[in-house]
Formats: C-alpha cells, structure tokens, sequence
C-alpha cells in the first residue's frame, strides 16, 4: 500500500481587498511520520471560521498572520492514527487547530479529547465550540442581557448570531435578528424562536429595525459593522452594551470615505454611557468548562438549536471560505476532510 | 432693611457652535419665600464644569437639557439661611445643586449636609465632589490600571485629570498627563507628581507621547476628545481600557469633514479587545462614601493635591464658563458666589 498523501492548502499571497482563488494553494506531501511524544491525526472537519481573513492579512492583532506559504490555520476536529504520546492512543478523536490539511502532527498541545457519543463530531467546531462560546462569553460577560431588554444581533443564521439571540431569550430578553433573505429569516424567527427576524437586503431595513426595536437596543452583539451598525447606532438606549467580535463586513479594506462617524460615536458612548468591548473567545477561557455543561443542557433540552452547512472535501475550502464571507453559508460552515 | 435681590444667570438662547455672551442672560428677581417642607439657601460657591456645555444643547443625553429662560444648573455650596424643613436650620452648610443663582429654594431633595471644619468648603464642588468623584469611579471601576501601567489623561492640570493621574500613580501605574501650556504642565509634573507631562500645543505633540509611552497606553481616561485622540489611538495596548467622561474638544459642534475614522476605531477594539465605555459618575454613586473617606485620607496624608481657580462675582460666570471651554482656567473652577 502507497503512503497516503497529505493534501493541504497554504496562502498563496496576502488578499489585496477580496479574498480571491489565486491567494490559495492546494498541495500535496507526504504524510509527517510522528515523533517521539507525538501524535498523528487524520482531520475528519475543518472549521471555515470568518476570522480567518483577519489571519490573511499582515496586521497587528491578537494572533500572529499566517505566513505567505503557509498552512491556512483552523480548528480541526482529527482521529489520532498513530500515537508516540502516552496520553493519545490510535482511534481517539480531539479537538485540534490543525489548519486546513488532511494529516497533521501535534505533540498534544491544545488537543482536547472528544466523546464522540455525547454530540455529533462536527459541533465541536460549532456549537459546542468556538463560534458557541463566543456567543455564550460575549453576549453574557459583555451584553449581560436583562429580561426584557431587546438584544439585536446580525448573521444571525450563522454559529455565533443564531446561539446570541437563543440565549437572550433564555434570559429572558427579546431577540431581533439580523440575516440576509427571506430563507434565512424564516428560520431565523421560525426555527430559532427569535422574536423578530429583518433581512438586511431590505430597501427600508434601518426602519424595520426601529419597528422592530420600539424600546431601542440594550445589546448589541456586534460581529458584522458595516451598514447594520449604520441603522443599529441611532437606537442604542443609555447603558447599552456592544460586545465586537468580528467586523466581515470591513475585512476587505477599510472604506474611509464619507462623513467622520467617529465625533458622533464618542459623543453618544458619552451621553448615553454606551460600552463598546471587543473581545476574543480566549480571554474568556476559564468560563469554557461551564459553558459546556450549560450548552449541553440546553441542546438536549431543545432551548438551542443550531444549523450546520456541511461542504464535502479540502479542496472546496478556499470556494467555502469565500462564500462565507459573502454571506453565501446558511449555518455553521464545516468543511467534510475525510 | 429692603429685601435681598436673588441675581440669576439663565440661558437667553441656545449655542450655534462656540458659546457666546449673549447666550446668557443676568437677571434680578426678589428673593423667593421657603413654604412648609422647605429652605433657602445662599449660594457660597459655584461649580463651573464642561458638562454645563451639553446641557445648553438640545440635544438626547443622559439629562434634561435646561430650557431657554431657565437658570444655568450647576453644582453648588450653600447655606441655610431660613428653613421650614425639619431636617435643617439656619447656619447649616450643604450640597446643593442649585444651580447660576445666588439664593435658591430647595424641598431638601439632593441636599447633603457638609461639615465646615472638615475641608474647605469649595472642595465640597471640587477634590470630593463631582470632579474628584468622576475621575476616582471612573479611573478604578472603568479603567482598573495595574502596578506598571500607562495611564494617560488630558486636561492634567484640571480637576478631574489631575486626580486621574494622582491615583493612578497611587495604584502603582505610571501617569502620562497632558496640558496646555508650560505652566500647567509644571504643575502636573512638578506638583502633582506625574511621571510625564506633555504640552499638547507642541508641535511634536504626537511624538512626545509616543516617547512618553514606550510600552503603550493601557488606560486613556478620555476627557477631552479631539486632536488628543488621534494621537492616543495608535499607542492603545491590547486589552487597553478607555474610560470616556467628557469630549470638551467637540462640545461646540462635530467636525465631520477629513476621513472616517470610524472602520479603524471598531478595527482596532476589535483587534485589540479594547474597551471604550461612556460614564457619568452618578451611576457609581454606591461608592462615593467609601470615595469621600478615601480621598479625604489621600488629602490628609498629602497623597493627593488639588488646585482651585477661584473666580469673585457670579456675574463673571459666563465670562469664567467661556474660558473654561477654552482651556484658560488652571485647577478647579469655582465661582464664589458670595
């Protein structure tokens, strides 16, 4: 039998504006043979995340950029084939940040063992993961929703807006959520229980969103910008909190044209003792093990649920990921790897 | 003995842009008559804050903005000269926030009674009051500088500033304050003990507080907005706190020309996890006495100074107020009013 064949896939060049095909290249290796106190996984999913245009990009951040050449980074759920790690025995599944690859080594580091009988594989990547964390640490660190404050959220059929706006309800507040057509608001408000869904594609948007907001916003769960905050800014009550955990909407340049909006920021977190907070899962780890339990509780319960937009095969991932920042997934993207 | 004249400064009209003399109007009204439940009080001393500024404006805020016609508010010290309220009697020092005027009724809502020998009165308006209170609140609860931090404030020599940079050394940080002038910014240095002080006229501004701030800004305690900010927002630390409590710079109007600093404001929250978050010291008023024993311990043992520009005359208010947005005061403004 051959030795089977890594196949993965690097950043070509750094995007100039729009992620384009050409800043991605699919290569194939040779399968990493592991070494002493180490592990080899073969990825079963990979997360398609939009943070990782961020990681495209040489900025200043709180992670390092991938290189140029290198493997785009991800989070991966893996089977450990082969173990020279005394804590990693072959046909245990982790969870891994292995990039987007098929094969991968790892000498433990950041590997979290799964059951792969307490959920189906893919929402440690989703729900029970990242983009659900984030929506847990965010919206409650940051939001502290109260009952019956009105939280908004955007992307709100995506991982973290749809889990955003199920746990505002759970506490009790009012949900209004943010997506893009009529498909994805029906779920949005159908499936998720929000109590209201506006599609942004909408010619009268900002106005179905202040109907939709008659006491103003209290939350607003910021991980779009763009136009959305346009409408959002004028309904912030006093003491609103805005939690930022992603900006798709900018990632592709900053457009500096047009009036300054920043006076008119300051001067309403002035007079409305507005808090604006951006923040990354991670700062937040310590909540993780609670956030687990609870979310478990609330999936087998049925008070969350959640969508996942699978995508069959590595090699569709550069498509996928582009797609997604275009707004093109319907739910959480996870990319198939074996 | 004829009956005394209450002199009173109200609003003639609202401020289009810079605030002008005949936005403000002195009247003469016989001294009014305390019925059952209340007292009048003589003002002794004014308080003159640019807050006053929002409150000339007609404008969504926190507060009621004063109606044209009606007195300028203020914050003040006063005595009780004739009282049908239980709780009071002629000779007593207190609180009050009477407002441009030197006699005024009051039902005892909001009165706090002051203890003469305590303190000097005017710091009743000043170090232990509303400057010292915001800059104390907001410095600790919002800002939360730790041992070996960089603490930056504009408006250094001012009340509120001067006490920023004063406890944030107290805590351990180091303190960057800015001011206008060699003058004041002796005083911040020479005086008060900042570690740097910074003469935002100077034409190197921005390259003065950069060397100032070799290991970044990890609290801007934003009182004062503008050509400050453009200057404090590259140097902001990851996980940099911004306190935000007044935006004298923009109080005369928003300058929306030049390019959109918005994108790279939101930008760089997020990148950075900052956190940018308006207050008014009221919503903190549960602390103002643990506030009022601490600080009154730091001015016993000379751990924290103050200074006062105390102005004769309340009909020279208006004229003090005007330099106050102009930055011509040095240390507290208060008017003594009789």
């Amino acid at each position: 039998m051959s030795q089977p064949q890594n196949t993965r896939i690097v950043l070509a060049s750094r995007p100039q504006g729009p992620v384009k095909p050409d800043n991605f290249r699919i290569e194939t290796v040779p399968v990493p043979a592991p070494g002493d106190g180490e592990v080899l996984l073969k990825i079963l999913f990979l997360s398609l995340d939009p943070y990782m245009r961020g990681r495209m990009d040489d900025a200043v951040s709180y992670a390092a950029p991938v290189a140029v050449d290198g493997v785009m980074e991800g989070g991966t759920v893996a089977e450990v084939i082969e173990s020279k790690h005394p804590g990693y025995k072959p046909g245990d599944i982790v969870l891994s940040h292995s990039g987007w690859q098929s094969y991968a080594l790892s000498d433990g580091t950041g590997l979290r063992k799964l059951d792969p009988d307490a959920a189906p594989l893919s929402t440690a990547v989703g729900i029970l993961g990242m983009p659900g964390f984030t929506a847990y640490a965010g919206l409650l660190t940051i939001g502290q929703p109260k009952p019956g404050e009105t939280v908004v959220v955007a992307a709100a059929s995506g991982p973290v807006g749809s889990t955003v706006g199920q746990i505002a309800r759970i506490k009790g507040a009012r949900a209004v959520g943010i997506a893009g057509g009529a498909d994805k608001c029906a779920f949005v408000r159908d499936e998720l229980g929000f109590d209201v869904a506006i599609d942004h594609r909408a010619p009268d948007f900002a106005e179905q969103l202040q109907q939709a907001c008659p006491k103003g916003i209290d939350v607003y769960f910021e991980n779009v910008g763009g136009a959305v905050w346009d409408a959002v800014f004028p309904l912030l009550n006093t003491f609103a909190r805005v939690p930022v955990c992603g900006l798709i909407a900018q990632y592709d340049g900053l457009d500096l044209s047009g009036k300054d909006r920043l006076p008119a920021l300051m001067r309403d977190i002035l007079k409305k003792s507005l808090t604006v907070r951006g923040f990354i899962q991670r700062e937040f780890i310590d909540q993780r093990p609670v956030f687990l339990e609870t979310m478990s509780g609330w999936l087998h319960s049925g008070e969350v649920k959640y969508r996942e937009d699978i995508v069959d095969g590595l090699t569709n991932a550069p498509e996928a990921f582009m797609g997604l920042l275009k707004g093109h997934n319907f739910g959480k993207l996870v990319i198939r790897v074996a």
